[in-house]
C-alpha cells in the first residue's frame, strides 16, 4: 500500500471515531437527560484524546513526504488534481492537530472550561472584575497559542488563529473588506430605520403551540428539499445543525409566544444541513470532502436565510404554510406584508444574537478589531469594555459603560479562547450575497421561488459549491464560482435593494 | 500505580468507547434515518476493532498476573473483597475477549452477517431449504467456538457457550431445573385453558392513538419510580433497553389498534432499566459495575412485569390511568377485571415473542434441548425441524411440521450464533418468581403495590440484587438473597396461583 493509501486509510479511521463524538455531541444537546452528563463528558474527553492520538501518530510526517512524492511521480494519472488536494487537506488537518504542543492545548482546555464555566453565571451577575481575572489567562494561553501557529504558519499572530477556521484569509483582506463595509454601513442603517418609521407592523402575540410549529418547520424543510432520508429536525437550547453528512441533524428551540425566531432558524440550518448533504460521496469521511471553512458554511445558512428565506416571494410561502399550520387564516400577523416586515425589521440592539441582517454587521466587525489587536498586544485584555463602548457607540449609537452583560460580555466565543471565528458569520453574508450576484445570470431565482419547486437554486449551489468540498482553497472556489474574490460590493447592493 | 489500578484505569477507558457504542446503537434504532446506516455501521465496526484491541492488549496477561498477587498481599486492607471481585470480573471479560482467535471471531461474524441477512426474507419465504445452507456454516463455527472454549474454561462444548452470557450455570443445572418444570407445565397449562374457557373477555378495539399511548406510559413509568433525570423513553421497531447507568434508554413500539402490548412492554424495559440505574455508583464503568448476567437482567424485567405488572393490584392502576389517557371510563375494555384477563390469557401458539406467561417456558426449554444437542454434537442442523415438531407437538399439543417459518425458523438468535441465550429468559421468570418469595417475608408487597408508593418494593431490590452489581457470582447472589440456589419450585406456585 501506498503512503498515500494508507494516509486515506488513517483519515478514514479518525472519521469514524469523529462519527461518534458527533452523534454524541448532537444527543447531549437534544436527548440527554442532565444526570447523563459526567458520564457522556468522560466519554467525548476519551474519544478526543483518541483522535488526538490518531492525528499526531509520529509515522504520518513519513506519510505526508513520501506521499507527496508519490503523488509527484503519478502526474497525469487519472484523478491526480483530486488526489493533491485531498493530501492538501489531510496534511492541513495534520498540522492544526500537530503545530500546538499538547501541554499548551490542555492548558488551553482547562482555562477555558474554568472561564466558560464561571461565565455562565458571572456574565447573569454583570461581574467583569471576576471574569476578568479567568479570561486573563485565555488571552495569555490564546496568544501563545497564536506565537507558536504564526511562526510554523509564516503568519502574522492573529492571521494565524484565523487559518484555524478561515483557511487563507488575512487581517489584510479583513480590513480591507471591512472597511468598505463601515463606509456605507451606518447610513445605510439610518436610512433604513427612517423608513421602517413610517409603517406599521403587528408583532405576533398569539400562542404558538411546539407541535404547529414543529409541523410547520417540516413543511418548510421540504419546501427547501432537505433530504430526511438522511437527516432529522429536533429541538435544542441552542439551534444548531450537527450529525454526519450521511445523517444532519438540525436543531432549533420553540417559543410558544412567538414563531418568528424558530421558524427562520429551521431555514438557516436547513441552508447548513444542504451543504453537509451535498458534500460529495466520493470523498465521504476525508478531509478533502468536508465543508471548506466556517465562512463558506455560514455562506449556505445565510444563503438560505438572507437571499431565499427573507425574500418576499418566499415570505409568500411562509404566509400560506403558517396560516395553515396555526389554523389563522384571519390571523393579520401573517399576511405577505406584515411577515415581510417581521422578517425585515432593523433595530439598533445591543446583543449579536438578536441583531438584525443590517446591523450584524457591525456587531462582527467591532468583534474582529477587537480581538485582533488583543491577540496582536496591541491592547490588553483589561482595555476591551471601554473599546467596546466607544466602537458600539460609533456603530450603533448606544453605549455599554458598565453593561458588561450585555457588552463585551455576551458571547460565548472568547470565553473559552475561540478567537478569529467571529469574522466567519459576515463573510458568510458577503460570499451569499455574492453567488446571489452570480447565480442570478444563469437562473431565474424570484420565477423558481415563486414556482415553489426552487431545485434550480439548489442543483446552482450543488454543482459549484456543495460538490466542490475543500477541493479548492476558499480564494480559488469563490474565483471558479463568481469570477473575482470576495468584494463588498454584492453584499452592499444586496442590503440597498431590501432596506432602503 | 500498581498493575491493579492500571487494569481499573485500563476497563474505565474501555468503558467509554462502550459508552458511545452504546449511544451509537440506541440511536441507530430510536432515531437514524435510513441513509445513515453506512456510515454508522462502519464507524460501529471501528469502535468494536477498537475495543477489541484493547480488550486484548498483550500487558494484561502480566497484568492480571501481577494484579492477583497484589491483592493477596494486601489481605485485610480496606475493600478487599470488593477489589478481588472486581479483579475477577476484569479478568473474567478479558478471557472472554481472548478465548477466541481472531480469524474464528472475524469468520464467525461473515457467516453470522450473511445468514442473518438472508434469514429476513428466507422466514418469510418459509424456504429451509436456502437457510439451512448458510446456517451450516454459522453452526459448524459455534461448534468450533464451543470446543475452544470448552477446552480452555475445563467445560464441556455447550456449557462454554452458556457460560458466555450465564456464568456459572451448567447444563446439569438447567437439565434439572427443566426436568422439573416438564413435570407439571402441560397440566398447569391445561387446567389453564380449561379454566379460560368458561370465561368471557372483552378485546380492545378501538383507535389508541401514538401519543396517548405514551402519555400512559410515561405515567406507569412515574408510577414503577424510573429515574427521568437518568434515561429516557423513545421508540424502536423491536423495543430494548439501552444506553449507560446513567443515562438509559427504553423504547417501544405502538400499534394504534391494540395498547395491551406497547404499554405492559413499557413495565417489562422499565424494570430492565431500573437494575441499571441502580448499579453501583461505586464501580461504574467497571465490569464488576455491570449487570449479573443476561438472566439476573431479565429476572428485573420480568419482576417488574410478572411478579407487579400483571398482578391484579397493579391491574388496578393500569384500569385507571389506561381509561384516563384514551378518556374512556365507560369502554368496558378498561375494567379492572376485563384487564387482568388480558394480561393474563393463555393460549397455545407457535411463535415464542407472542407466547404468554404460562407457555413461554415450554418455548425456552424445547429451544434449550435443542441447542444443546446441536452444539454437543449429538443432532446435526438438518434434524432441527423434525425434533421442533415433535417437541411442539410434546409441550403445546401443535405441530410445525413443513412449517418452518412458524417454527425453527422464527427466533433471530440461533441465525448469527447465539447459542446459549435463550435459557436466560426462563431462568430470569424463576429468580423472579423466588425474590418474590422471599420479598414477601419482609415487604407486604399487596399493600405497596395498592397504595401507589412501590418503594419498599424497589428498595429491596436495590439493597439484595441493583446495589450488588456483579460482586458475587450468580450463585452466590440467590444464595445471599434468598437462603437457596435456583428453585423451580416457585415458579410453580407463582404459577399455578395465578392461572388456577
Amino acid at each position: 500500500m501506498s503512503n498515500y493509501d494508507q494516509l486515506i486509510s488513517h483519515y478514514q479511521t479518525i472519521n469514524h471515531f469523529n462519527h461518534a463524538q458527533s452523534m454524541l455531541g448532537w444527543d447531549a444537546a437534544a436527548n440527554m437527560p442532565t444526570g447523563g452528563s459526567d458520564a457522556r463528558s468522560q466519554a467525548m474527553a476519551e474519544l478526543s484524546v483518541h483522535v488526538h492520538r490518531l492525528s499526531t501518530q509520529p509515522q504520518l510526517g513519513e506519510w505526508f513526504n513520501n506521499a507527496e512524492n508519490e503523488l509527484l511521480n503519478a502526474e497525469q494519472t487519472p484523478l491526480i488534481t483530486e488526489k493533491k488536494a485531498s493530501l492538501r487537506e489531510m496534511k492541513r488537518q495534520w498540522q492544526q492537530a500537530t503545530l500546538v504542543p499538547e501541554d499548551l492545548v490542555q492548558a488551553q482546555s482547562i482555562a477555558g472550561s474554568k472561564c466558560e464555566h464561571a461565565w455562565r453565571s458571572q456574565r447573569q451577575e454583570n461581574d467583569w472584575t471576576g471574569f476578568e481575572k479567568n479570561w486573563k489567562d485565555v488571552v495569555a494561553l490564546s496568544r501563545e497559542e497564536a506565537a507558536i501557529r504564526g511562526e510554523a504558519l509564516g503568519l502574522t499572530a492573529y492571521d494565524a488563529m484565523l487559518d484555524k477556521f478561515e483557511p487563507g484569509t488575512t487581517t489584510a483582506s479583513l480590513d480591507t473588506l471591512f472597511s468598505d463595509v463601515k463606509t456605507w454601513l451606518p447610513e445605510l442603517i439610518e436610512k433604513a430605520l427612517a423608513k421602517q418609521q413610517s409603517e406599521s407592523i403587528i408583532m405576533p402575540s398569539g400562542t404558538y403551540p411546539t407541535a404547529a410549529q414543529k409541523s410547520l418547520g417540516l413543511e418548510i424543510m421540504k419546501l427547501l428539499k432537505f433530504d430526511f432520508d438522511h437527516g432529522r429536525l429536533d429541538q435544542s437550547v441552542h439551534p444548531f445543525c450537527g450529525g454526519v453528512p450521511s445523517d444532519v441533524r438540525i436543531t432549533t428551540r420553540y417559543d410558544e409566544s412567538d414563531f418568528v425566531q424558530a421558524l427562520m432558524g429551521i431555514v438557516h440550518e436547513t441552508g447548513h444541513a444542504r451543504y453537509e448533504q451535498g458534500l460529495p460521496k466520493a470523498f465521504a469521511g476525508l478531509p478533502v470532502g468536508e465543508a471548506r471553512s466556517m465562512g463558506i458554511h455560514e455562506s449556505q445558512s445565510l444563503f438560505f436565510e438572507m437571499q431565499i428565506g427573507r425574500s418576499k416571494d418566499f415570505i409568500t410561502h411562509l404566509s400560506r404554510l403558517s396560516a395553515d399550520a396555526f389554523n389563522a387564516y384571519k390571523d393579520p400577523v401573517f399576511t405577505e406584508e406584515n411577515l415581510y416586515k417581521l422578517y425585515t425589521r432593523v433595530d439598533k440592539g445591543f446583543i449579536r444574537v438578536d441583531a438584525d441582517e443590517l446591523t450584524y454587521p457591525a456587531h462582527v466587525i467591532m468583534r474582529y478589531e477587537i480581538e485582533r489587536d488583543l491577540i496582536n498586544g496591541v491592547i490588553e485584555h483589561t482595555d476591551v469594555p471601554e473599546i467596546w463602548d466607544e466602537k458600539m457607540k460609533a456603530s450603533l449609537g448606544i453605549t455599554t459603560k458598565g453593561n458588561y452583560k450585555n457588552g463585551c460580555m455576551q458571547d460565548i466565543h472568547w470565553t473559552d479562547g475561540s478567537f478569529g471565528y467571529f469574522p466567519s458569520y459576515t463573510l458568510g453574508a458577503m460570499y451569499a450575497a455574492q453567488y446571489k450576484a452570480t447565480m442570478t445570470n444563469t437562473v431565474n431565482i424570484e420565477a423558481a421561488i415563486q414556482s415553489g419547486d426552487l431545485s434550480p437554486i439548489f442543483q446552482w449551489l450543488n454543482d459549484n459549491i456543495w460538490s466542490q468540498a475543500s477541493l479548492h482553497t476558499t480564494d480559488e472556489l469563490v474565483k471558479r464560482v463568481t469570477g473575482e474574490v470576495l468584494n463588498a460590493e454584492h453584499f452592499r447592493k444586496h442590503l440597498e435593494a431590501r432596506y432602503l
